[in-house]
């Protein structure tokens, strides 16, 4: 048995996410899935670092699988690309240990959330950025994200809470910038709960837009009531960037 | 009578270029021309600085037109973005002296032609860029471009020639740029024939690949015969960059 790793970057715009599901076969996962079972003349299970929602994108996804026989990683790749529809590319693939999964062996994932703002069009960019009109007060922004940097309870940032599990998260790194008329979030944690970053990013849009102060956020993170955080953002300006792994699975 | 001048950026895939035609509206010409005609209550002219072929793309073309009445700028643009199709969008638009015209006062023009260079997919940009796998020696490209700087009869780089017209043009700037895993050709000059940018760049890319040396450029300019020049390039990568127009239009 050989197991890969690959690094995919998908447009999730026309996909119901990443997760294969029983009535439709429009998912990444099920893409994925069918290009290498073709490829291996047998089912292969596609293991992702995480669920991407319906619409939102991946600059970095990266996925574990296991094929019976050896097979040059740049041949395999190269299979895959041919296969594969044009808004699903495979970056790079590797052969490694065996015992890695993308989603176990995970250390910490980035997200980056893209927000258009201005009253200019954007023709090229808008399938991968949400437009807020309203001018975004980047430092307000910048004083808030601070309060969720290190350990903490995100239950006011998780859509959908399950019983017996933790919601304490850690975040490494939040920043807020301006490039042009973009704004861009860019979230790095040690993993994140169902509409954590999108929950995360409406809550810094309404610092943004004078509607609340980020003195707030302690106090958020301290309720751990949903209804008191913020918006939940569409998906369409979120894009899984990067997934960090330990080195020790390079084969 | 109020005359405006706008820059218009396009996403080219979905349209069979920029000028109107009998037998579709699907043109970039016919879907400004429908939104102003709705916002004057009659037919309204719009010209271009010059027509982009099907499947060409625009940052910065330049349209003008005239309105009955005056009408606020950023009034008649927030109009304008509001109607047209989300794949063409006014990025300013101002009031300039009755006597400007798009096409006809147009000094200089750039083209932006971009080649995804990569054995690589490319997802999120692939609909404006055009693939080549073969490494392209850029080096060889730029030795071949300076040929064409300057005056010269551009004959061979003419997909159409029209008789008693000339096909001397002169080019100010021809450049050719790595950025990572894109090779970007840059354009500028005061007037281009018929597919001469494609032509153009066809060329380069047949001395990038080592398919023909440099040192044939200024026989190809001597001879100007099409069919010793290079391939035209596919529309999909080529992009309208910016148009250069006199300070004295400013109203």
């Amino acid at each position: 048995m050989s197991v890969y790793k690959a690094i995919v970057e998908y447009d999730g715009t026309r996909y119901r996410g990443w997760q294969s599901q029983k009535d439709t076969d429009n998912t990444i996962q099920s893409k994925l899935a069918s290009v290498l079972g073709r490829f291996e003349g047998a089912p292969v299970e596609v293991q992702g670092s995480g669920r991407t929602d319906a619409g939102v994108h991946a600059y970095g996804q990266v996925i574990s699988f296991a094929l019976e026989e050896f097979c040059a990683p740049e041949e395999l790749m190269d299979y895959m690309n041919h296969y594969l529809p044009e808004d699903i590319g495979v970056k790079s693939l590797e052969a490694v240990q065996e015992r890695f999964h993308a989603r176990l062996n995970a250390k910490a994932k980035t997200y980056v959330y893209r927000i258009w703002n201005s009253r200019l069009p954007n023709v090229f960019e808008r399938k991968w950025m949400y437009t807020i009109e309203e001018p975004l007060k980047v430092e307000a922004m910048r004083n808030a994200a601070f309060y969720f940097l290190g350990t903490h309870d995100f239950a006011a940032f998780c859509a959908v809470k399950k019983k017996k599990k933790s919601t304490v998260r850690t975040i490494y790194e939040l920043s807020v910038e301006r490039l042009g008329e973009e704004v861009r979030i860019r979230v790095t944690g040690d993993g994140f709960l169902h509409h954590m970053v999108r929950i995360l990013v409406g809550t810094l849009v309404e610092v943004g837009l004078g509607h609340r102060d980020s003195s707030q956020m302690p106090e958020l993170l301290k309720n751990g009531i949903r209804a008191q955080a913020g918006l939940t953002m569409p998906a369409r300006g979120l894009i899984l960037w990067e997934v960090c792994y330990d080195d020790s699975f390079i084969a």
